[in-house]
C-alpha cells in the first residue's frame, strides 16, 4: 500500500482535522465528534445531514455549506458512523425546524442512521430521512438490501439543500427526497480496486486489461468483467442499460453526472462525457439540461466513472441545481 | 494502459469536446482550434490567456471563466501548443484592451508563446506575458532552462484574472504578475508515475515503495528517490526546502495550496493538509490567510502531491485570491 498518510487507523481523523483547517471559512469540526458542519450560524431552515463511511471525498463533508448540507457525519473508512456520532451531527445540524436525513443504502447506514432518529426524538428533536438507491447495476449486494446508494446522492443534497434554503419543512423534503429517489439512477464501472488504509490490501483483484461494471464504491461486485474496451463502447453499455431502466422518449429532460472513482484524471472523465453526448444527446434526442463531471462520489483511489441520470420531473429542480452554494466540492 | 479513452491521438480533441459540452454556460470550444474561451461577450478587460500541453486538467481550461482566464490553448498531451493555436488563443481573449500571457516555464512553451505574442503584433494586438517558474526542487530540468513552472500558476491565474476584472491595465497586469512570480515557490512528490496515453507506457518507474522527491509535472526527474515515509515526514521535506529557498520569519502571510497529481484521492490531501497545519502554523507560526486542497495542476494519472506557499506581498492578493469566479476548476 503506497499512500500519503501517517496510522492508518487515524486516517479519518486526520483528514477531517485537515479538511477542516484547509476550509475554516466554510466548515468546522464539532469537537470530540467525526461531524463537519458549516460555520453559518443559522439561515432558519430545517437542518440537513448526511454522512456515511469516509472514502467517498468530497462525499459528504465537502458538501457542507450555504446552499447544500447543515453537516455531515463521517464514519470509519467505508463503515457506517455509530447512531451516537449520528445524533451529533443531527444536534449539529438542528435550528429547531427538524433535521432531515440522506442516507445511502447500505444495511448499516440505514440501521444507525434510524437507530440516531430515535435518539434524537427522545431530545425532541423532528427527524426524518430518505434511503437513496440509485445504482441500478444490481439487486442487493456486500452490505446491501436493494439497490446501492452511490452518486446519485449527490444531487440530492443539493436540491434538498436549495429547497430548505427556499423554506421547505420537513415534511416537503422528503416528499421532494422521495420524488427525486424515484427519479435518480446510476451505474458504474471500475478499471483498478480500491485500497483502504485500514486494510491495507486492495478490495479486489482485477487483470490487467480487464474491467469491471457495475461495481459498487466500496468495491462490491458488478455484473460482468470484460476485457477493457474503447471509451464510447463503455458510454454505450452504460447508456444501453439505462435506458432499459429508464425508459425515457426523446425530449426527455435529464440532469447528467459524470462521476470520477477517485483516480481517474478528468482528462479521461471529459472524453467519457464527449461519447455521452453523441450516444445521450444525439442518438437518443435526451434535453440535458445541467451537466457536471468530476470527482464527487469517489471509491478512494479506485480508478473509474460512474454516470447519473436524474429525469426532471419538475423545473424547480433545475433551479436547485443551478443555486449558488458556499462548499468545497461542488 | 488501461484508460478511457477512444484513439490514443484523438484524446485531447474529445477532451476539449466533453470539457465544451458539460460546461456550456461556462465556456465554448473555438471551432477549428484547440481553445477554449468563455462565453461571457466583454466585460472590457485586459484578456488574459494561459495554456501549454494538455494532461494537467483542470488546468487550464479549467479556469477560464468569469473571473479568471479569458481562454485556454490546448497543446496535445505534454506537447506546447504550436504558435498559430496561441494566436487563436489571443484573438479569442482580446477585448482591444491587450491580452497578458500566463506561461509554465517550459522551452517549447516559452518559444511558442513568445512567437505567438509576433504574430499577435503583426495583427495590432498588444501582447505582454509573464513566465512562471514556481518549481524550487531543481535548475534545469528535462523541457526547462531555470525553474519549472507549476501548481504555483493556479494561483497566477487567480490573481490576475481578479486584477483584470478591476479594471488593471496590461503593463499593470505585467508588473503584478512578476511580483507574484517572484514570490510563489512549490514542490512536489511522486508516488507513482503518469501514463501519457498517446505514448502509451508510463514515463517513468517507481519501486513498490518508492518515492521520488522534487518530480516534475511530466514526470521529470526530481532530486532524490527514497523508501515512502509518513505523510508527516514527507511534510516535513517539503517544509524544510521551502523554508531554505524562502527564508520566512513568524508571522508571515501565506496563501496554501495543496494540489493532487491527479490519482491521489483527497482523504491523502487533507491528511499532508493536516501534517502542514502542524508544521507551518504551528512551528513556524506563519499566519496562512488562504488555503485551497485539490487537483489543480495534474499530471494524467500520477500519484504524488505538490505544495504550493504564496508569500503575500500585498493586501490586494488576498482579496484577489477570494473574489468569486464563475469557472470549472478552482
Amino acid at each position: 500500500m503506497k499512500k500519503i498518510i501517517n496510522q492508518p487507523d487515524q486516517v479519518v481523523d486526520d483528514m477531517l482535522n485537515g479538511l477542516a483547517y484547509a476550509y475554516d471559512t466554510i466548515v468546522s469540526r464539532v469537537p470530540g465528534t467525526t461531524v463537519i458542519v458549516r460555520n453559518l450560524e443559522s439561515d432558519n431552515r430545517v437542518g440537513l445531514i448526511s454522512g456515511g463511511g469516509s472514502g467517498h471525498e468530497p462525499s459528504h463533508a465537502g458538501f457542507v455549506g450555504k446552499g447544500m448540507l447543515s453537516a455531515a457525519v463521517a464514519g470509519q473508512v467505508f463503515t457506517s458512523p455509530t447512531p451516537d456520532q449520528i445524533l451529533e451531527g443531527i444536534k449539529a445540524a438542528d435550528e429547531g425546524k427538524g433535521v432531515f436525513m440522506i442516507v445511502k443504502n447500505y444495511t448499516g447506514d440505514v440501521m444507525n442512521f434510524d437507530m440516531a432518529k430515535e435518539l434524537a426524538e427522545l431530545e425532541d428533536i423532528d427527524v426524518d430521512f430518505v434511503v437513496v438507491d440509485d445504482d441500478i447495476a444490481v439487486e442487493d449486494s456486500t452490505f446491501t438490501a436493494g439497490r446501492r446508494g452511490v452518486a446519485g446522492t449527490v444531487f440530492m443534497h443539493k436540491i434538498l439543500g436549495a429547497a430548505a434554503d427556499a423554506g421547505a419543512s420537513l415534511q416537503d423534503i422528503k416528499t421532494l427526497a422521495e420524488k427525486v429517489n424515484n427519479s435518480v439512477y446510476s451505474i458504474g464501472l471500475a478499471l483498478s480496486p480500491a485500497t483502504n488504509p485500514e486494510v491495507g490490501k486492495p478490495g479486489f483483484e482485477l487483470e490487467e486489461n480487464e474491467i469491471e461494471f457495475g461495481i459498487g464504491i466500496h468495491g462490491e461486485p458488478g455484473y460482468s468483467r470484460e476485457t477493457l474496451k474503447p471509451s464510447k463502447e463503455l458510454a454505450e453499455e452504460f447508456v444501453r442499460k439505462l435506458k432499459k431502466e429508464i425508459g425515457w422518449t426523446s425530449g426527455d429532460r435529464f440532469a447528467v453526472l459524470v462521476n470520477g472513482m477517485g483516480a481517474t484524471p478528468l482528462m479521461e472523465q471529459f472524453v467519457f462525457m464527449n461519447d455521452l453526448k453523441t450516444l445521450l444527446a444525439g442518438d437518443e434526442k435526451l434535453d440535458l439540461v445541467f451537466k457536471k463531471v468530476g470527482d464527487y462520489m469517489t471509491a478512494i483511489d479506485m480508478a473509474g466513472v460512474s454516470l447519473t441520470l436524474l429525469k426532471i420531473e419538475d423545473d424547480a429542480w433545475i433551479d436547485h441545481l443551478n443555486s449558488p452554494v458556499e462548499v468545497i466540492g461542488w
